[in-house]
């Protein structure tokens, strides 16, 4: 599935937000690399690229932007999400590979951890088996959420679940009661959802909410304090585990 | 639970092995601290501290080894293992806060992520009442195991279940069988039991043995290739989920 040789492409994890999260080799890819791409919405600039901006500055001569193409309303199984996405992806690792023959030293940036969740990973399975192509783990968004909010997430024999917000709500109550500890994410309009599986295990009390972890507008609160129903895309809830203290 | 001020007390996560996957904020403590304190098995120098040596060297008047009392066999729920153990964290936590006291910085190394299933929640949870005391997360075994299997570990909606391989079979194989991807921890002498219940919920062919990731002497293999029954405790088994590809 993959090739070797001299590395063309890497993806980069940068963590949860915080520059200092980020990994002595991925800081030494965004100096040294020709081209740095990021995901983004339109009109935005991406979490990933903000991260990058903070350690190297911005480069518009190396940057390259790939715009997700507006799908919002449309449920992730039509196909009018599903083929403009497939479509995205294809023109974009169409995109890159261009680079790549044109001798460019291309990394593909991703917030936290690019194996987990990743939308590079929809560039990885098409570039991988054309092009030596390298991925560096980072810190995943939970990681950066449950350090920030002081609340150790395993214990001793603690099973963890994670869960995305866009579960059905019984399959959300099912699971978060038979868990020792949870981590939910993909809230944003999910939230009201969410908070009702959440209530339907008992949960509530022991639930932290997280928003932006670990960057400059972080919010952290336990879920029973949050009064208002909005949630943005980047948030998460935590419930930590109470396994064997020692 | 936690106080403010100058930090006295760092926890901080060093990944899964590979030195440069250390983040910029780990490094910099590291070249910093006044005491580097690492956990160890007896006569043993802790995969931490190793991670520490490749970095800034090994340095004998900054290093405090705290060595894991010898509870082998006994069972994690019996007294004969909870109270050496209680004990052990208990005197560690005492002489590190001595260290404190005389102004030093202290920083508690760890493989991985801290806040997962790491030895130092339990030092933690005794001093971070007491010094102001920041912990740093770290890339974890998983992200790297993944990372160097090649193998993305959820893709769209995928639930992923963490599972330590000391549980019991039964409800090992019950979870592997109702989750979407899998990442089953502490696998050592539980891997033959871990093994029987992948069988059970019919998962063997798609499931990775990861040892050492990132480690110099890593090893993977398609776990239908595994012939021998010996794991060693630093191993892992994944399932990656086969959700949404875009
Ligand atoms: C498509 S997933 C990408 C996950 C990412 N690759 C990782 O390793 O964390 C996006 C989700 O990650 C979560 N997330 C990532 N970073 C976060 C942060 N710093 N604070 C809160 N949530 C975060 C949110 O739940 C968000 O909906
Ligand atoms: C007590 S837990 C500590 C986990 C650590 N804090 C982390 O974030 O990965 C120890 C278990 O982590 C797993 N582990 C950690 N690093 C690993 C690595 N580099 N390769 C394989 N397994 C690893 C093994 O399953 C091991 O039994």
């Amino acid at each position: 599935m993959t090739v070797s040789g001299k590395i063309a492409l890497y993806g980069v994890g940068l963590g949860p937000g915080d520059p200092s999260y980020v990994t002595v080799k991925a800081r030494e890819i965004l100096e040294t690399a020709d081209r740095l791409v990021h995901f983004c919405k339109q009109g935005q600039r991406g979490n990933a690229r903000t991260i990058a901006d903070r350690l190297v500055g911005a480069d518009p001569a190396r940057e390259i932007a790939l715009v997700y193409p507006v799908t919002t309303e449309a449920p992730v199984d039509a196909a009018a999400y599903i083929n403009p996405m497939a479509a995205f992806y294809a023109a974009s690792a169409a995109r890159l590979a261009a680079e790549v023959d044109n001798g460019r030293l291309v990394a593909i940036l991703c917030e936290g951890d690019p194996f987990f969740y990743g939308s590079l990973m929809h560039l990885w399975r098409r570039l991988a088996p054309l092009y030596p192509f390298e991925v560096i783990p980072g810190i995943t968004g939970m990681s950066g959420a449950w350090t920030l909010a002081a609340a150790p997430i395993t214990w001793g024999d603690d099973i963890l679940t994670v869960l995305p917000g866009t579960l059905p709500e019984a399959e959300l109550a099912r699971r978060l009661g038979d868990t020792d500890a949870a981590v939910v994410m993909k809230i944003g309009r999910n939230f009201p959802k969410v908070r009702r599986a959440l209530a339907a295990a008992g949960l509530i009390e022991r639930a932290i909410y997280v928003e932006r972890a670990s960057m400059s507008d972080q919010l952290i609160l336990r879920l029973a304090d949050k009064t208002d129903d909005e949630a943005p895309y980047f948030s998460m809830i935590l419930v930590p585990g109470e396994g064997r203290r020692l």
